[in-house]
């Protein structure tokens, strides 16, 4: 397998938790890794790890448009890396926008895909995570580009979840084919004509609630990226809010220890480091979007999952399940 | 002050809950209750409330065009007795747009409001609730709906949470004013003018993030109602996710009693019956809109709440706060 390329510069840890979590992946999981990134930062820390120099950074703050000008930073550098067949896949816990376009950039898009996607995995206590797409890549959709966001959610939560005919959502604001903005009307008639989905072996179980996305009646939801990142956030500064009152209120108790030991499982499942991140799905190779708040841990988890996408040939399966628009 | 009238047809738990919660809301609230519904499923369960005769009951999954066919409906029925003067507001648990398709159809909009919205109080631990809005009564929207819903918005929290410059925040997927869909982006550019909230005595702080919702840092925050429809069902749906697993994971444990005590303060601060409803701000009388699992106790907070919004005179301040478009 030909290294995973990670972005030694990104993510609020970096490069300190990433050059670590680089180490461990080789270590722990026998992947082969190169790092990319400057060589003032990282070079004292990467141990025998490979470095692929690039002078530049963007930040967490920069505009995607960026990569466009910095075309020796550590992001582009990365993408460059994948499509030049130097590297496997791209892994990065920067800026988001700024990540997706350098895959764009420099990866292309699979023939056929209108728009990438960005595929989040979203924890479900009990069972597979539902696979929710897009994420916030693109604010503003049309319904064909809807359509094949399902067909490639559907590849990704079989080869990465082993579902084998996963079921796909369309989020709404109620069950009925009538209810919904006119994107997701118009998008609901695309996915109920069962060509749609017939190449990515899915099925498409109509429109899903909000209140569907962390239950297991659903696989894949999709939606826009403007609607998918409101989605999306609002469950993490929930869950947030929830989780912190939930430690707070059973510390100052006396039996603190034993409770907080019992809910250590479930925080587990919740715990975004230990998802392995988001896919950007739709362009030409594999490219993993970590947290920016990422851990080594999560960096670990993050090459694991890049793979599993590399041996699954998830970009091919791709390739063949998207019908073009 | 005017009965307030209570839908008795409304709700997952009608009439029994919603009867049983009219009558303790007129022993412990000392406000006086109207019930409207049908005499035959009501007769028997009133006591001595007075009851406004309405021979017929839109379905939970009725469509809400069904107000302008059942004009003898409670929920119809309900609407009129507020707007011919026989009650200072209404309270339903019933199917939620047609309850607000009978306060439209029947109290109309107060003057210059383009488009009525759903406010809803998301709770925020250790805080006052934020309110969301559009909860879901506009699909779609236009940028001088949002400025409208932002001024509303802003009354109510400050008459229902006594706020004394309520924080308002455009619902975004980044803080920067540069992004969003063009309805955000349009939507900042009107509340970004100082004219915008002057009347409402509020503040805008820029756009926040579905993260945000849950915090301190914002107490109105203005969508459209599909979004906002989408966010709240997405929180409500975590939550219950993450309760659900927290109640399972203790309850196995030794300590299950003391631990499950301690956590009781924070499950009311999140119960939905605590809240009091959502009210559908700017039509021409008080509307509570509460959740159709209502409990008994939901419907004396419902009544609780009507209460405080007639008596803090909120109609007339929303028509002085808004601006026409």
């Amino acid at each position: 397998m030909l290294p995973i390329a990670i972005d030694a510069m990104g993510g609020d840890n970096a490069p300190g938790a990433i050059v670590e979590g680089a180490q461990r992946a080789a270590a722990e999981l026998g992947v082969p890794v190169v790092l990319v990134g400057r060589p003032d930062a990282v070079d004292a820390l990467r141990g025998d790890l490979e470095l692929v120099a690039a002078s530049q950074v963007i930040g967490m703050g920069d505009d995607a448009g960026a990569v466009r000008t910095m075309k020796d930073s550590s992001l582009v550098r990365a993408a460059e890396a994948v499509r030049d067949g130097r590297a496997s896949a791209m892994v990065s816990a920067g800026n988001t926008g700024a990540t997706m376009a350098s895959a764009l950039l420099r990866m292309g898009r699979i023939k056929g895909v209108s728009r990438p996607a960005i595929a989040t995995p979203i924890p479900v206590p009990g069972s597979t995570p539902t696979v929710l797409l897009d994420a916030g890549a693109n604010a503003e959709c049309q319904p064909a580009w809807l359509a094949q966001f399902a067909q490639m959610g559907a590849i990704f939560a079989r080869e990465r979840y082993g579902i084998a005919e996963p079921r796909v959502g369309l989020l709404s604001i109620g069950e009925e084919s009538s209810k919904g903005n006119p994107l997701v009307k118009e998008t609901h008639v695309l996915l109920a004509d069962p060509a749609t989905l017939q190449r990515s072996g899915a099925r498409f179980v109509g429109n899903v609630e909000g209140r569907d996305i962390m239950t297991d009646t659903v696989d894949v939801v999709v939606t826009d990226g403007f609607t998918g990142n409101v989605a999306l956030k609002t469950l993490e500064g929930g869950m947030r809010a929830l989780v912190r009152s939930v430690l707070d209120a059973l510390s100052a108790t006396a039996v603190a220890e034993e409770a907080l030991g019992a809910l250590m499982p479930l925080y587990a499942t919740l715990d975004p480091d230990g998802t392995g991140g988001a896919m950007l799905l739709g362009v030409d190779g594999v490219c993993i979007i970590s947290h920016g708040s990422s851990s080594a841990t999560a960096i670990v988890n993050a090459a694991r999952v890049a793979r599993e996408m590399i041996e699954a040939g998830v970009v091919e399966r791709l390739r063949a399940a998207v019908a073009p628009v």
